[in-house]
């Protein structure tokens, strides 16, 4: 309890991104007035290297800028820091190095929501960039508890997939929905009972368009959330008791 | 061109009325990708005394808290910083003296959107907290443009806009929309032709209800974003020209 509690959230990729998972800590902490609701320092800066090219080989390391990020996070007082995005989580070991504050794992607390979940299909798909599914944290997180990972096709992440996660990159969210929406119901085709949708881009393009009838989602931004927030009231019941 | 441009947020006033702001931010800014959007870093921490009773006498001042803010800000490199609450401007003048980083003034961007706004009614609602009412900077903003304000009454405050607005602190938005379409109509039918949602708060809960038909709307939190956005896109040509 020496320090106070700041939740420093490393975003910008992409910023709607991050700006709806601000949105998600509040959705995710019962607050009776502005001052229960958890305490954030946002570093909202967009101009990193594209994390998808850069693990694809076409691209520089967006490494530098992540850790300018977390440096500018600490010296602002951030007691624990969260990155709303699956896939910058391949840079997660250095970026755990350089920062005095604790970092929260997304796939660690989407894996325990769905470990904890009162029905668990046998298959589930796995919606994510390339980066993210060539990482295979999620595919071994399911297969630890018994479920058969279901993974996008490369003609679907061609055509789907990366054009989707784009255009919420650059402000069409519903366009980019349409295009989600045929790659989630393609991998329920396939079987999956259920989706990751393992691409902080994904849950927000799928909102923008109503997102139509899909089995259970599991969103990584909101367990990162939701784990955020349990900090958060731990230490607030701590501070006030 | 000395200082790379980055837009401080002072937040948390309330925190969701911060979090659509930096939406309105994105909204406001046309941008291919990720690194086109506007760099913003975020300090929204609620733990701010209350604004309403503090300019009530009923409560201590949050101008130590707001200082905080804006030192926090300015150590993250803020270049320009802008306050999504327009009842916080009432701390203005101290907050600018203490800041190295220009303030923006959310009263200005609305009161210049309005002047240059195709249509103007004769008429126009304030819908504000005491403080702001009190403090006059709208009504003389309509008053030299030729338009009377339309305020609400005291017992209008005190059933519709102060329920409605705490409620959105307390996590309720749509509970807060019911109560401030009632206060929105209540001008309305006092000859209102346009209003102006002259507390963060209010767009929020307004849109949590899906907002029924009113008049013409001047959203200070647009206008604002509108001018930060600017700034940034104006920065964005001379760096990339």
């Amino acid at each position: 309890m020496s320090q106070p509690f700041l939740l420093g959230v490393l975003g910008g990729m992409g910023p709607l991104a991050t700006v709806d998972f601000m949105y998600k800590l509040l959705a995710a902490t019962p607050a009776a007035d502005d001052q229960q609701q958890i305490p954030v320092v946002a570093w909202n800066v967009p101009q990193i290297a594209d994390r998808q090219k850069a693990l694809a080989g076409l691209g520089p390391s967006p490494l530098p800028q992540l850790l300018q990020g977390i440096h500018r996070l600490n010296e602002a007082g951030a007691s624990h820091i969260a990155i709303p995005c699956n896939t910058a989580h391949h840079w997660y070991g250095a970026l755990r190095e350089a920062s005095t504050a604790p970092l929260l794992h997304i796939v660690e607390a989407t894996l325990e929501k769905l470990q904890t979940a009162p029905a668990r299909p046998e298959h589930v798909g796995i919606i994510a960039t390339q980066g993210t599914l060539d990482a295979g944290w999620f595919q071994q997180g399911l297969t630890r508890l018994g479920i058969t990972p279901v993974l996008p096709t490369a003609d679907e992440m061609q055509n789907w997939f990366v054009p989707g996660c784009y255009a919420v990159k650059r402000g069409a969210p519903a366009e980019g929905g349409a295009l989600l929406l045929r790659q989630a119901q393609a991998l329920c085709a396939r079987g999956a009972g259920a989706l990751i949708l393992a691409c902080t881009e994904v849950p927000v393009a799928l909102q923008a368009i109503g997102a139509p009838a899909l089995p259970q989602t599991f969103d990584p931004a909101v367990a990162l959330a939701e784990r955020c927030s349990q900090l958060w009231q731990a230490y607030r019941q701590a501070a006030f008791s």
